[in-house]
């Protein structure tokens, strides 16, 4: 493989695109605010438009708002089957820079790369920023599902809470016209590979002090929507013994889900991150409480099981009611492209470290889809994610974007 | 009192201010969203300032953005202490039409009515609009307590959760220096008198078909701030058995508080009305809740000892605490007042109920510095307020805006 080895991808110009597209949202606390296609989101969207046409990239923007860059391979057909690298842009609140914006710097510095090494380029390549990863809207992986029409009935007019935009309107607002979203759809046969680079979320590289990570397979995941009813009214004048509060009831819930959890074993996680009381206002008896639960296990059997003991729990509380909203089956990855990656490692004297993903990506949608798909970690520091601590090591990012770049070049010269 | 029977307060002028006042911040199930100081509430304030204008009413505007209109005696000197009306024009969110802005609108017809009569004013007559008695900002009844210097250390640079604006903020938008919020401060000797028309918001009046509750006294009100702290990340990458999760510790303190209260009788009240999740995303394990307890008794021991109660819950959760952030005694009607209430139901023939209050007012501030203060009632339907459905009968509202009328003349003629 001599003409991977003559690709070098430069730590300074991923430090200086990261550093700078961290500018978009930065909050004081070093923690970043960019929700999906806010104003500052849209803004960094432009910015980094403008960077991966200054790599040579064609570039288009999809009716899901999915940024798609292209270079057309040195000779031959163009519409060939293309090896496509990607991640997304948009953030959760006050969390952290990397997740997310460094898979799309490091795709573009990959770009970069590819283009100075003067090596002929066997096939279309693409790098890919999706929309809404995070969930901000609705449920998450919004954009890479549009690709490949995946959304939910309906998906993109709901929003999670009272006053907050749906992604219809937010597309909109965007220049998008959501009636459209259909045109976003590709087929999976455009794809040969997806390779996403991704912070780990966790401490198991940062801990072994290893710099990549062969990501195996990505857990399951469940995202149920649970509401609970009550009787709103005035909190000076309906004795306790009259009430039905939505929040007491809502605690019970809780207390209940957690305990159920534990219970369950070291083979499932559930969270409720997200919760809102409504009217919400402290001289009113709460009369609607609404959680979002996310459930994830690399078990099948433990999180579909799951399903009925919440379903009991819920039955046991009047007015409650709950909804699945997403369910993505855990994923493996492709052991052809886990090989390649483990090649260029090897070949780059990298040391890697097979894991499993107990994070969701963009990645997980093409692995769904049989597109051979493989995802490369980089450490974070003490495995702080979804947080301002949330931190990197440079070189780390470097040795990941240069196996990044091998790993595709292999690839798209291979005949997979 | 032949000069009483003299005003006559028209039904279809109350009825028509009462359903003009209601369309800033319609909402389309009937509810109001009007927080104190918003842009529509802004608006509200400036129609509202026409109309006491055109009513004759000279009209200025304190640094805390009270309302006050002023008529002056038609003989004698006009720095004699005032006979006062009023309440508030914000609403809770998602709340109803008549709190506060069925007292206004009655002030309003009260000074017109007495305009026309054509009797010679006695003493000064004032209606006052307060801002934020709901609390929508922080801690409520704001506007009476700026106007007595009753306001807590920096409590107008506090907002009650990430993202909303504090009092300060507002203000400022409103065109006021927060800095010179002290010269909103006015000494209780400018009042004779203070009156509150409002309506029940409990089922009693309304259950008993009668018109007017001659309000005895108001329930002691504390409200307190309770934080919990956990440790946030990432929602599928941390075993349940390592999490310190805001809020299900959260859950514990709701479920605690509850039971504490039904066990504590029928003497007091308590609500967790407001509640956000921090970072407050489906994917991230909560890192910080924020809770506001309200707790309400006529009976001041069952009140105070409610406090170790809640010390000890809190004790009970690791990296909780709780702060009050206001605590208002119960207070008692002037008994002067209530007897010059009662006598105007009698001259009128106007059936009437003794009524103990357990909604919190602008009254209360003037009744704790000794003000002789009164309220009238009028029945809302069914007892519902702080909600959509919140409604009145407007002969009500006409036959308790007549005594409001005749009250506020017999005080000023009074030697009280």
């Amino acid at each position: 493989m001599m003409l991977v080895n003559k690709i070098r991808v430069k730590e300074s110009r991923l430090k200086k695109d990261q550093c700078d597209l961290a500018r978009f949202g930065r909050e004081e606390n070093g923690g970043l605010m960019r929700p999906a296609l806010s104003a500052v989101d849209r803004e960094a969207r432009r910015w980094f438009k403008d960077r991966m046409r200054e790599a040579g990239l064609h570039v288009r923007e999809d009716e899901a708002a999915n940024l798609i860059g292209r270079l057309n391979p040195t000779q031959g057909p163009s519409d060939e089957p293309c090896v496509a690298t990607g991640s997304h842009i948009d953030a959760v609140p006050h969390g952290g820079k990397f997740d997310g914006a460094l898979g799309i710097c490091a795709g573009l510095e990959v770009i970069r790369a590819i283009q100075e090494s003067g090596i002929p380029i066997p096939c279309p390549i693409e790098l890919l920023v999706f929309t809404d990863e995070e969930g901000g809207h609705f449920a998450g992986t919004f954009g890479s599902r549009a690709m490949f029409n995946l959304l939910s009935e309906g998906e993109i007019h709901r929003s999670k809470s009272d006053g907050q935009p749906s992604l219809a309107e937010d597309l909109r607002r965007a220049g998008k016209d959501p009636k459209l979203i259909s045109q976003a759809v590709r087929s999976p046969a455009e794809f040969r590979a997806f390779l996403e680079l991704h912070i780990e979320q966790g401490p198991l590289l940062d801990t072994m002090g290893v710099p990549v990570g062969i990501v195996e397979g990505i857990v399951g995941i469940d995202r149920y929507f649970i509401q609970v009813k009550g009787r709103p009214g005035h909190a000076g004048t309906i004795p306790m013994h009259l009430r039905d509060d939505a929040l007491v009831k809502a605690a019970r819930i809780i207390t209940a889900v957690n305990d159920a959890l534990l219970a369950a074993g070291s083979d499932i996680v559930g969270t409720i991150g997200e919760m809102k009381v409504y009217p919400g206002a402290f001289n009113i008896i709460p009369g609607i409480v609404d959680m979002y639960l996310d459930l994830r296990s690399r078990n099948e059997s433990a999180r579909l099981s799951m399903r009925n003991i919440l379903q009991k729990i819920i039955d046991s509380v009047e007015n409650a009611r709950i909804e699945l909203i997403l369910s993505k089956p855990g994923v493996t990855m492709n052991p052809t492209i886990m090989q390649a990656i483990m090649e260029s490692c090897e070949e780059q004297g990298t040391p890697f470290q097979r894991i499993f993903s107990g994070a969701g990506h963009d990645a997980m949608t093409f692995a769904t889809l049989g597109i051979p798909t493989g995802m490369i970690f980089i450490p974070c520091l003490e495995g702080k994610s979804h947080c301002p601590e949330e931190d990197i090591h440079f070189e780390d990012a470097a040795v990941g974007t240069q196996i990044l770049a091998d790993t595709m070049m292999r690839i798209a010269a291979s005949s997979l």
